[in-house]
Parts: structure tokens; C-alpha cells; sequence
């Protein structure tokens, strides 16, 4: 499955429209032309149409919002649909505004996102939103998930349920991240233990992983279970092929290029042997 | 002092609010994490009061201005004071155009500020816009201080009495930067000797410190003239350890990183062994 | 020549105004600054005018574009114009939407640009929008060159010719940058064969180009074409210097960090023994 993944990015070179924040576009970019897709960056309310339907995917991630990339989203994401492209949702610090929130809900009503990807937190908070009974009440912290939502072994089984529910509730697979991801849809989920603790020191390791998605989806549309449990494993991986780089003068800004060089470097071998995960 | 402010951002992981510009802001991103803060970058004008409000400290950074960021600014200055969170203000390139000093007016007249943050010109630029008499006739260049304001050993009395006439008519701490830097509330002057000269080679040095600010006033709001002191130390002892790393073929964008870097391994036992300061 | 336009960059010190996308916006700046410049990012509607005045060159990149930042990229353009001071387009994705296509229309007609990079899709896109019979049928991907339109070894001829025929028709020099680089005005190309393949992995390696420019230009107003072919040389160069350091585990965001440290780095000796470049 993780070889099959790999190789159609490689071959397939999609183009992922990302309407995204300012904050790590930069990474964003890199780490989509490091998998092997090629990015395009843009949110002009008046071009996104047209982009998001020449590109393979979409990627909207709401870090650094306001009413015209609102408005540039929900049309891209519209746009998208109509024409069969997997569009990804980042809700990144949904919790923290209302205007995170009412941007979110409007997303979910108008647009079928086909994988949605955040921390735990912010997975819960969207149930929330949603009016789902799933016991899940959540307190946002800014961008990071709260310390009581992590996922352990102990309540892997509750998350993946968790999980799946949400799945049946949106439509989407949910790739919920953290020191375990989940990545779900209704039926079956890949609990996946790679990756490194270091990396939540990154600003928009997250960010760069929901770009990353948009490669994969991209490239593997009919999939979007395995190619979105490739992309996080991908990440994860290099999370840990970056961290052996790791000198002890270096710090969060030089791994996040280690990680970056080693999405462009990977094999399929060691994408094999690094990957660690289970199926629920 | 300097180990008591490292380890009170470490231990307390304080959220700040950014509002900069879109130059920097990874960079500014990263370096609060690598402080042991989380930042969140959010300049949506419905929701920054919202955002600052669960947040521990503000930094507002005029470097890529325009009309909805300056009303985000006003807002997010105004609530952040009303809950009595420190705000930090960097008036990048004010002088350069109206829009930029007329900003500062009017920040400096709707928001208190705990700290303000410039290079020498910018700082001198400020006083002839609140009518100050002190004798500074100074002339913008773009982002940059002019050579023929720059404080050195033979004018840094001259220096350390204009700060504090600025702390004085601002009611805020002013942190001065340059080859010396001086932190000024009222009374007390630190001037620092920390730093590298190709500090000013790499793009948003001080709108990095400026982020670093945010995270040792948020986790030291009762002591602002220490916790800014310290910040700009970090910064001076870390542009220091970075430079040591570069061989003869990097340059100001691994600098970049290096620097990055050593505020995330710094210790304190670097940080009080290389501080050099004196107070007048 | 080469060491002419290096020389004076360094020595002049040209502030550049850039108004350009979000994606690759701190690499441009970090480039200007290693070329010896000092970049400033500002595209607020309100101060454009007043910030291009106090610039030695403006550089237009419209890689992320809105109706607010094209107005901004037309008033700079005009008053840069009135000012005489050099102007550097970057259209970006041009032929990838109507927004796109529209503004570069409207930039070629009220702005005098003195030169003009893209890729060879891009130029071609160009000579197409304003109606040029050069047998240039091209078909936008995004913002990467399409495979069939490269110029190669067999077509340098022809692409020498389309580039001054592009130079006449826009009174701009035309840097048309791939593979092999074209540097053109009406009567003289530049055909440039430095560069590594990889740096096309690189997001932005363009935009840096056309930030470059706008050193190399404000530094050398009155020699446009050498000044051109020097920036092209010169990034080129560096992109084989960055190479040369790049390890087994290096990949593109590595790579985007030793090509601008080369730049800092580069001497007038090096630039003369690496440059690789005939007159047609």
C-alpha cells in the first residue's frame, strides 16, 4: 500500500491548490514539491475557481483567516466538488473564535471535504460543532491540542472509535494527529505510532502535513483511506529521519529542513521499514 | 535575573498573539517556540479581540501594514489592555510613509504598551511624532537604523538618557536595538554588548526578537523591564552561539536557522555566562 | 561585467521595494540581503507610492494576487515609473486564470517595466495575451513551464529571437529563465547555461530570481541587460555552489538555505571562473 502511494505522487507530479495561512505556506510549498506534487498558492476571491479546476486537489487550512479567504475557501471548496477533486480541511485553532467556528460549520455544510485533518482538540470541538454526542468536551488551546484529549495507548480504542464516528458524521476520513495518529474512515482505522515528539517544536508541522495529504490525495484520488494513512506515515517517518540528523546544536529550525529534505528523499524501502502502525 | 525569566517562559509556555507581518512571521512562529512559548499568528479583524483575549501576551508588528491590519491591531491592542495582557509594539520602518506614522500615532494614543521595540531611527522617528524635544532629528531608511544614529560606547549615556525620557513620555519600556542595545523603563537603563554583526544580514532579526519579547513578557507580565532586558540578551547570546556554528561556505540563511536553534538549546548556564551588560 | 554588477550592488547598497506573494516572500528578502541590498515588502494600497519613492528599484511578482495587492502593483509601477527608477515583473502563473491574465494585461499597458522574468511558458502566455504572432502556442501548468515549451540546446536559436522580439515589443528586457537562460533586449541575448535542475524543487527559486533582479537593477539603473544577465548569472551560479554542498540527506529546504548563503557568500572570482554564457 505505502510503495503504491508513494510511486503515484512521484509519477503523477499532481497539482495541490492550497488556500492556506501565512504563517507556514513556505513549508507548505516546499514539502509538496519535496513528496513530488506541485504547489500553487492562491486565495484571490476572483481566481480560485479556476486554479482549484486546473490543479488535482485541494487544501484549505484556516491558521490565518479573515472574510476573504472565507469566501476564497468555501467557492474553491464548492468548485472543487463539482469537478470530483479530493479537497483536504486543516481547521486549524477551531475553539479559539468564533470566527474559526462559524467558518468551519459553513465549511462542513457547503463543501465535502474528503479528509479532514487536525489535532485531537480540534477533532473533538468540530463533533462539538456538529451537535454530536460523542462525550468529547474539549477545550481549545490557541493551535494545540489540550494535554487531556492526547491519545495513549490506553484510550486508542475509544479514539478510534472516536474516529470512525466522525467519519460517519462528515463524510470524510479524519485524520486525527498526534503522538498516535488515527486516520479513519467509517469502517477501519490505521493507528499509526511513527513520528517524534520534537516536531510538535515546529511551527506548522501540522500544516505541512495537510499539504502534504494534498499530494497523495492528489495522486490518489479513488483511495483516500491509504492515501491519506500514507501521507501522516510518510510524515511520521520523516519526523524520525529528520530527528537522526539532529546535532546537539541544532533546534526546531533546522529540523524542520531535515524533514522537509527527507519527504524529497525517501525511499519506498525505508518508507517500509520505518512504518509502524496497526489496523482497528 | 536572566535564569529566573529563561525559566518562567519554559515553565509557564505562554500563548502569544502575533500580528505581523507576512515577512517574517514563520520565523517569528518558530523562535517563540524555540523559547519555550506557542505562538498563534491571527489578524482577522473578528476575531483578534477573541484570540488575544486567551492568550498571554500581544506583539503587534506594523512591517506589512494596511488598512484591515491596522484596524486588527487597534482592536487586539485596546482588549489585550482591557485584560491586562502585555503588549508588545515593533514600529518597523516607521518614518517610511504616512501610513506608518500615522499608524504609530494612533496606536500610541488607543493602546497602552508594555514594551516597544525599534532600532535606534525608528525609536528617535517616534519621538519627533509625539513632538518630544530631544534633539533627533533622524532620517528613515526603508527598515533599516542609519549609520549616523547608531549608539556606541563614546554616546551611550547620551543613549541611555534617551530611552528613559522615552520611557518616560510613553509610560512604556523601550527597548533600543542595534550593535549595543539599550532597555530603558524610567529609571534603569540595561545596555546590552551581546549580538553579532550579521544579525542585521538576515531578513526580521527584530521582528524575531520582537516575538521572543512576546513570550518573556507573557510569562514575566510583573516584571516588564527585566523580562525585556532578558529577551534581548537571549537574543544577543544566541545571535553569538549561532555565529560560532557558521563555516566558510554559510551564510545568512542557515545564520537563520543557527540562531533559532541555540534560543531552543540555550541554557542557562550559556545564557549567564555570556550576557554582557551593564546598568546606568 | 560580471564583476561590475556585483561590485556595485554591494557597494551601492539599493533598497528594493518588493510587492510579492506570501509564499516565497522571506526567501526574496533574505536573497536581497545576501546580494548585498536591503529589501523592503510593502503592498499596503496607502503607502506604496511613498515607499517605491524612497527605493533605488520595485520588483512585481504576482504570485498571490488580490484585487488589493494588483491596485497597489499599479500605483507603485506608475510612480516608480515617474520616478525613473527600475522595474522588475514577475508574472507569476500567468495563463492559469482571468484574474491573472487581466492584471498583467493592465501592468504591460499603464507600467514600463525594465525587465520582465519568467519562465518560458510565462513569457510566451505573455506574447499571446498582447496579440504577438510568435508561433508560441503554450499551455499554462500552474506555475511551472510546460515540458514542451523548454528551450534546449536544438531551439536556442529560435528562443534567442522570441526573446528579442519580446524585448521589442514590451521595451523590457525579457529574462526568460529555464534549463538554459535567455536574457534579451532588442538586440543582444544572453544565453546562460549556469543553473542546476534541482533548483526547480526549490518553491520560489523564481521569485528569488526576480528579487535579485531588483538588486542587481537598482544597483546598475542604467545598464538593464547587464545588469539582468549578471542577477541570472549570479543565481545560477549559486545554484551550482549550493549543490556542490548538498549531502546524501539534503533536500530542497536544505538547499533553498546554501543558495542564498552562496549569494552572501559569492566572490567576484568565483562568479568570473563559474559563469558559463554566449552572446547571440
Amino acid at each position: 500500500m505505502l510503495t503504491e502511494m508513494l510511486t503515484n505522487v512521484r509519477a503523477h507530479n499532481p497539482l495541490v491548490h492550497n488556500i492556506t495561512n501565512y504563517v507556514t505556506v513556505n513549508d507548505c510549498a516546499n514539502i509538496v514539491l519535496a513528496s513530488g506534487g506541485s504547489p500553487i498558492m492562491a486565495d484571490g476571491i476572483d481566481e480560485v475557481e479556476e486554479i482549484t479546476t486546473i490543479c488535482a486537489s485541494l487544501n484549505i487550512n484556516i491558521g490565518t483567516l479573515n472574510d476573504a479567504t472565507r469566501e476564497a475557501m468555501v467557492r474553491a471548496g464548492k468548485q472543487a466538488n463539482k469537478v470530483n477533486h479530493p479537497v483536504v480541511l486543516d481547521p486549524v485553532g477551531v475553539g479559539a473564535s468564533t470566527l474559526r467556528n462559524e467558518t468551519i460549520v459553513q465549511l462542513l455544510k457547503e463543501v465535502q471535504f474528503s479528509v479532514i485533518r487536525g489535532n485531537i482538540s480540534e477533532i473533538k470541538f468540530i463533533a462539538d460543532l456538529l451537535g454530536l454526542d460523542v462525550n468529547t468536551a474539549s477545550q481549545s488551546r490557541g493551535v494545540d491540542a489540550s494535554d487531556e484529549d492526547k491519545v495513549t495507548k490506553d484510550n486508542l480504542n475509544e479514539a478510534a472509535a472516536f474516529a470512525k464516528a466522525m467519519a460517519r458524521a462528515t463524510g470524510s476520513v479524519i485524520a486525527m494527529t498526534g503522538a498516535i495518529d488515527v486516520v479513519a474512515d467509517t469502517e477501519k482505522a490505521y493507528c499509526i505510532f511513527n513520528g517524534h515528539a520534537e516536531m510538535s517544536t515546529i511551527t506548522g508541522s501540522g500544516c505541512q502535513l495537510s499539504a502534504l495529504l494534498g499530494s497523495y490525495l492528489g495522486a490518489n484520488p479513488t483511495t483516500p483511506l491509504d492515501a491519506a494513512a500514507a501521507a501522516v506515515i510518510v510524515m511520521g517517518v520523516c519526523g524520525e529521519i529528520g530527528h537522526e540528523r539532529m546535532t546537539d546544536v541544532d533546534g526546531n529550525s533546522s529540523y524542520r529542513n531535515y524533514i522537509i529534505d527527507a519527504v524529497q528523499r525517501l525511499t519506498s524501502q525505508q518508507l517500509e521499514n520505518k512504518a509502524r502502525y496497526e489496523v482497528r
